[in-house]
C-alpha cells in the first residue's frame, strides 16, 4: 500500500460505519491494521475497537498511545465502556475515569458491578424513569424538557418506565401508547405491567431467551430489592444471540469465538495445541485398540483396510445424534424425563440405517475380497458401531452437560474416541472370533 | 398420562406464553404432543404453531381438523401468517381468505408476493406513514384518532414513516423525538435521513447484518419504485439470526435446522441415510487406497496400527482450519483479496505444531515399535497431513463458497475425505517406499 492508496483507503473508510470498518479491519493481516488504524480519527476509533473480536482489540490497544486511547473510549456509551474497561492499560483506566463527570461515573461503576454476561452487564443506566401518578400529559412535558436540557434522550427508547416513590418497578409505558392515548391519562391506567422485571444476576443466555419468547424491544432491569436500576435494549441483546451461536460453532472446533483469524502465530499455534493433542491422546488409545490384534492383521489384512471404514460410519452416526441431543439440551427439550425416548428414536432411526448399510457393505465387502464370512463381520461390526455411535451421541452431551461441561466443546472428542475405540474393538474382535 | 394429569397440565400449559408451549410440545413424543394439542383453545393454537419447527408443524397440521385450523390461524399477524400459508391443507387456505376482511387480504397479498427469506417475506405491512410536510402536532393528531378508531396501533411501533405525496420513502419520525420536540416542528426538519429503505428482495441475512450493524429498532422496505411497502421489526430479525446459527450448526452434521427431535423414524432415518452414504463412499475411497498397500501391511503390521493417527490427526488440525475461515467468509472477511495470507498464516500456525507434534509421535513410534526408521516416517506423514489437512481447511470452503455451494454443510464431508485418503497415502507410501 503507497501513501496515496492508504489516504484513499482512509477517506472511504472514514466515511463507512463503524461495524463496516471493524469488518474490513479483520479481514486483513497486522501489518495493515496497524496502517489503517493510524489513520482513523480518535471517535471512530473508540466505535470500531467495541465491534472488533477481543483478540484483535487486544492487538489494538497495545499498539495504541494511551492518550489516544483515552480520546477513544471517552466518548463510549456506558455499557460498552464497562465491557472494554478492563482490557485497557492501567493509566488509560485511571485517565478516562478522571475525564468522566460526577454523573458519568456513577453510572458507570453501576454497570461495573455486573459481570459482562449478566443483565447487569448489559444494561443502559440512563432510562427514562416516570412516576405512576402522573399524566401522560405531564409525561410528555418531562420528556421535552428533558430533551430541551439535555440534547437527546436515551438512544433506543421505545418506552419510559413507571416506578413509585421508592424507585420500585411498576411497569412499563410504551411511547407508542404515549402518543396515541389522551393526554388526560393517569400512567398506572395505561401502563403495560406484564412484562416482568429483570434481575440484574439474569444471566446473558437467559435475557435473550426472554427478549425472544416476548418479542421484546427493551426490558426494565432491577437490583435485589426490585428498584429499577437500568433497562437492556434489543440490539444487545442482538449481539448476545450472535456471541452465543460464534461461540457453540466455533467450540465444536475446539476454538474461541474471539479468535482473530490473523492472531499471531505462536499463540495461535498454542491454543490450537491443546486440542490437537487430546485428539492425539484418543487416537493413541484407539491405535492401541488396533495393536492388540496384531496377529489377526497379519493374517487377515483385508482387516486393516476395512476397520477405517467401520470407525467412521459410527462416527459420522454419532455426530447427527450428537448434534440434534445437543441442541435440544441449549432448549431445554432433553431432559433426564425423556432421555430415554429420544434414545429409543434414535436407535430406532439408526436400527433402520444399520440394516440398509449393514447390506450395503456386507456385499461390497464379499465382492471385494470374495469371502462371504468376511462380509458378514463386516456388517455385523458395523451395525454394532452405528448402534453405539446414536447410543454414545444419546448419552455422552446428557452426560457432560449434568457434569457442568459444555456439550458443544467437549461432545465431538468423547464422541470420536468412543466410536473409533468400540469401532475398531468390534470389528476386529468379532473377525478373530470368527474367522481366524 | 390420566386424565387428571392432562387437565392440570392443559390449565398450565394455556396460562403459559406460547412460546413456552410450543417448547414443551417438542420435548414429547409424538402421541403426548397430541393429547396436549388437543387441549389448547384454537387461538393458542395458532400462536404455538408459529413457534415450532416446521416438521412439527406439519405433523400436528395434519391431525387438525379444518375448522379447527381455520380458527387457529385467523388470527395470526399477517406475515407470521403468509409463513404458515402454504403448509395448510387446500380448503384451510380457502376458507382463511375468505375470513379476510378486504384490507387484510390486501396486506396478505403484498407479503405474499415475495419469498420468506427476503426484506418482503419479513415484513408486516401495517405501517403508519405520515407526510413530511406535517407538523409534530398533527403527527399527534393523527395518531390519537387512528388509536381511536382502530383501538390499537401496529405492534412493536417505534418510528413512523415519512413518505411524501407519491409514497416514496423520505424518512423516519421516531417516536422518541416525537414525544420530546416542540409540537410546531415540521415532520422533513427533524426527520432521519441515514436509514436507508431496504429494497423487498433484499436477503432475510442481509437484512439481519443491517439491523446488527447499525442497532436498528425497525426499518422501512420499499418496492422496486422506492415505494414505501411495509416495515421490519427486529422481533423477527432476532428469529432470522437464531435460524441462521441453526442452520449453520445442524448442517454440519448433515442435519435440517427444522428437524423435529421425535421426528417418526422412517422419514428420518431416510434423510440421514443419504449423509451417511456420502460419507461411505468417502470410506471406501480410503480404504482402497489402504488397499494398495496390502501387501506393506502384512509385511509391517505396524503400518495398521498408526495409520488411523495419520489421517485423524490431519483431520482435527483441518476442522480447525476449516471452521475459522468459513466463518471469515460468512461475514465477508475471506475472499480472494486475503485468501493467500489466510493459507500462509493457517500453515504457519500448523508448522509450529507439526514440529511439536511430529517429534512427539516419533518418540511414541520408536518406543512402541523399537524402530527409528518406523518413527521418522510416522513423523513425517504426520507433519505432511497436518499440512494438507491446514490447506484442506483453508480451499475447500473457500472453493465451494465460489461454486454456489454452502461450506457449512459440505465442507466437513470434503475436508474428512480429503484428509484421510491423503493421510493413509502419505503415511503407508512413504513406509513403502523407505522402509521395506
Amino acid at each position: 500500500l503507497n501513501v496515496e492508496d492508504l489516504n484513499r483507503a482512509a477517506a472511504q473508510l472514514q466515511a463507512s460505519h463503524p461495524p463496516a470498518i471493524a469488518n474490513t479491519l479483520e479481514a486483513f493481516p497486522w501489518e495493515r491494521r496497524l496502517q489503517i488504524w493510524q489513520l482513523l480519527a480518535p471517535q471512530t476509533k473508540g466505535a470500531v475497537l467495541i465491534e472488533l473480536y477481543e483478540e484483535v482489540q487486544d492487538g489494538l490497544i497495545a499498539e495504541s498511545v494511551p492518550d489516544d486511547l483515552v480520546k477513544a473510549v471517552s466518548g463510549l456509551d456506558i455499557d460498552d465502556l464497562a465491557d472494554l474497561y478492563k482490557r485497557l492499560p492501567k493509566e488509560v483506566r485511571t485517565a478516562v475515569l478522571q475525564t468522566m463527570d460526577e454523573q458519568r461515573r456513577q453510572r458507570f461503576e453501576a454497570v461495573s458491578r455486573y459481570p459482562n454476561n449478566t443483565a447487569g452487564g448489559l444494561m443502559d443506566v440512563d432510562a427514562i424513569a416516570v412516576r405512576g401518578d402522573a399524566t401522560l400529559d405531564a409525561v410528555l412535558r418531562y420528556l421535552r424538557r428533558t430533551r430541551r436540557q439535555q440534547g437527546e434522550l436515551p438512544e433506543h427508547m421505545d418506552a419510559v418506565i413507571v416506578v413509585d416513590r421508592a424507585s420500585q418497578y411498576m411497569g412499563i409505558l410504551s411511547l407508542s401508547d404515549l402518543v396515541s392515548l389522551a393526554e388526560n391519562r393517569i400512567v398506572s391506567e395505561v401502563m403495560n405491567t406484564e412484562i416482568k422485571p429483570i434481575p440484574a444476576m439474569t444471566s446473558a443466555k437467559k435475557v435473550a431467551r426472554l427478549f425472544e419468547d416476548y418479542d421484546l424491544l427493551s426490558a426494565p432491569v432491577v437490583d435485589e430489592d426490585g428498584k429499577l436500576i437500568g433497562r437492556i435494549t434489543v440490539d444487545d441483546v442482538v449481539d448476545v444471540i450472535r456471541e452465543e451461536a460464534d461461540h457453540t460453532l466455533m467450540s465444536t472446533a475446539g476454538l474461541e469465538e474471539e479468535s482473530d483469524m490473523f492472531a499471531p502465530i505462536i499463540p495461535s499455534a498454542k491454543r490450537r495445541a491443546i486440542w490437537l493433542g487430546v485428539n492425539l491422546v484418543n487416537a493413541f488409545i484407539a491405535a492401541w485398540v488396533i495393536g492388540q490384534f496384531e496377529n489377526s492383521i497379519e493374517q487377515l489384512v483385508a482387516l486393516a483396510v476395512l476397520m477405517p471404514i467401520v470407525a467412521s460410519m459410527g462416527g459420522i452416526a454419532g455426530t447427527q445424534t450428537l448434534t440434534l441431543v445437543t441442541r435440544g439440551i441449549a432448549l431445554d427439550q432433553v431432559g433426564p424425563s425423556n432421555i430415554g425416548r429420544v434414545l429409543r428414536k434414535e436407535l430406532g432411526v439408526i436400527s433402520v440405517n444399520a440394516l440398509l448399510f449393514a447390506l450395503t457393505v456386507a456385499a461390497m465387502g464379499i465382492i471385494w475380497y470374495q469371502n462371504i464370512n468376511l462380509g458378514l463381520v463386516f456388517a455385523s461390526a458395523l451395525t454394532i458401531n452405528l448402534l453405539n455411535g446414536a447410543m454414545a451421541g444419546t448419552i455422552i452431551p446428557f452426560a457432560l452437560h449434568k457434569l457442568g461441561i459444555d456439550p458443544a466443546l467437549a461432545g465431538g472428542v468423547v464422541l470420536m474416541a468412543t466410536t473409533d475405540v468400540l469401532g475398531f474393538f468390534t470389528f476386529l474382535g468379532l473377525a478373530t472370533f470368527f474367522l481366524l
